[in-house]
């Protein structure tokens, strides 16, 4: 089946093969240098073909598929998010992706992207408080000591120097995993009783809860002045993080409008409240933070052109690396109109059963 | 990295295994059982999520992924189509798709879908035929003899009983090559010189020819009353194969009206021109053939549905078959919030880089 030219074969990375990579490249490294694709590309954001995702939503979760293209790789990312996963032994959101050429439409990669959803989410954070968060931010309160935590801690450690932590979850078990995971990497790290404690005196506030549904993560009275929020969690309709006050004092930073406004913490606020995208302040069109004592508001629920930019990364890094495995997923037959051929022809080739 | 339960891997159908799930249980039983399953699913088409595929058009193609969902399970398909493609030794059209539960949106089957698509919209449309044709009829044209032709005839003769068939293609090549792969099949097949010669005398005629342009395959003065037509090749903006007058003359159906007012032949026509959802006619709402002298239309650009039939009925032959292979797809710690606890651990087995 496989000719010379092995049109037939895509590339596949594994989660066993992605754990590898990662390892191999050192989390800290993968996370700057995807950081640094990440960035690229929302430097380039007018070239990027552009929607919403597409969501399926049921009682329970959302199925959702993320497409884009710059015109030369296509992308799209197959992700849930179900929250009762997690009781179940489950993950709340499992992900996978591919890239093909636009010219051929013919897949070049196929990757889970479990891991690098959660690697990419991390590093679309950290770049995104690189022009937000006060100069020289250093402490950094995590809230939601779930899947997402100990990225988010490595991201704003590897791309802005954080090295003081201040967790706090609802679940004391959460925390303390994440604690013990983070152990020896370079941070130090206050458990908190309340979400109150966690947020006293840090730069930055990381908000990554779990639950779909209107929570209050934080209060008004608990944001002082000059603080970046970085607020991941609230990412799809009906779920929020922050309380509305908080957002009427922030100066609020966006991915894609279309999609912020239907699933991040802006649902809360009238369609035309004024937002800035982040691509904007990256490419220096429009300013970040203004003055010391402002709240910025990254309202991240996530967005293709982040995947786009992580697939891009994990295909340059595989090349020759040995992190894949060959799927024989597109038919070659040797006449591209013969297909029904390639399947005749199949039989001869260790098949007794009758064709017809 | 494999627990008992096995959470981290998703079966997966190669072109390989598909050939020889397909030869295994013959190609015409295989049509048959799976317009069964394509019939079944128009039958409760109310309970689907319907949305027109999802669409990224460059100079030489498009990409499309094409998402449904029963409530139970979410099926969706990655699909390109790029006509000049088959001068470079490619396919014109590749596929690969997925099913997952909606209740926990895990991925439950990732299949190649190129050589099912071939399969499942040639089901499609001698199940549209079943309704549409006229009673009794043997006899079937074929205008373009690509990749689809013969499971075109193959599933006429399977549902209908077509055994007479009447090929013409731009290319001579391709009607070789069509008459070559059923040869020995119960066809008595004619090579004809026009589309005039193959249309002559016959009860369905097919078109399903790739370019994408406007063309006239059809002109009016070669459609006699009483034909079916079963249109395959006119499924993109830009597209078409008939001529606006026979459209005029026509009854006609379709699959999903917003997708095939973009799609399909009747992009010709005024946006509010009446057509019928096959679906309607195939659960008894609506008739379907009125009378003998009628012309009936299919306008098949092909629906998510019936994708997620075609994966459905592979993931129900599959059990125990044999035909998959085990992807390790889905990341899968022992505590579901601690990803990068799995991670870390993946270092200690067998990896000598630092993490960090």
């Amino acid at each position: 089946m496989i000719t010379d030219r092995q049109l037939n074969i895509v590339p596949f990375v594994s989660v066993d093969h992605m754990m590898k990579l990662v390892l191999s490249i050192g989390v800290e490294t993968f996370l700057t240098e995807l950081a640094g694709y990440i960035e690229e590309d929302f430097r380039r954001w007018e070239v990027f073909d552009k929607t919403p995702r597409v969501a399926s939503h049921s009682r329970d979760g959302v199925i959702e598929l993320m497409p884009t293209s710059d015109g030369i790789l296509y992308g799209f990312k197959y992700v849930n998010g179900h929250p009762k996963n997690m009781k179940e032994g489950l993950q709340t959101v499992t992900a996978f992706g591919m890239l093909a050429d636009v010219a051929s439409g013919y897949p070049r990669l196929i990757s889970e992207m479990t891991i690098l959803t959660a690697l990419r989410t991390a590093a679309t954070s950290a770049v995104a408080a690189k022009y937000l968060a006060p100069e020289g931010s250093t402490s950094m309160a995590i809230i939601g000591n779930g899947a997402q935590a100990e990225f988010q801690a490595l991201a704003f450690k590897a791309i802005l120097g954080v090295d003081r932590l201040q967790l706090y979850d609802i679940d004391a078990a959460a925390t303390a995993k994440c604690m013990r995971n983070l152990k020896g990497l370079g941070f130090s790290i206050k458990s908190c009783a309340s979400p109150q404690e966690a947020v006293q005196g840090v730069a930055i506030i990381t908000t990554a809860t779990a639950d779909k549904q209107y929570s209050t993560i934080l209060t008004d009275n608990m944001v002082g002045s000059g603080v970046h929020i970085n607020a991941v969690g609230g990412d799809c309709p009906g779920k929020t993080e922050l309380h509305r006050d908080i957002l009427m004092r922030s100066e609020i930073f966006v991915e894609y409008p279309p999609q912020t406004r239907i699933e991040g913490e802006i649902q809360q606020l009238p369609g035309d409240h004024p937002v800035t995208e982040l691509w904007q302040v990256i490419s220096g069109k429009l300013p970040g933070r203004n003055h010391a004592g402002q709240i910025t508001l990254f309202d991240s629920v996530g967005f293709a052109t982040e995947d786009f930019s992580a697939l891009r990364y994990v295909h340059d890094k595989l090349k020759g690396a040995g992190f894949s495995e060959d799927l024989d997923l597109l038919a070659d037959p040797d006449e591209p109109r013969d297909l029904f051929g390639m399947l005749l022809r199949a039989q001869t080739k260790g098949l007794a059963q009758p064709v017809i």
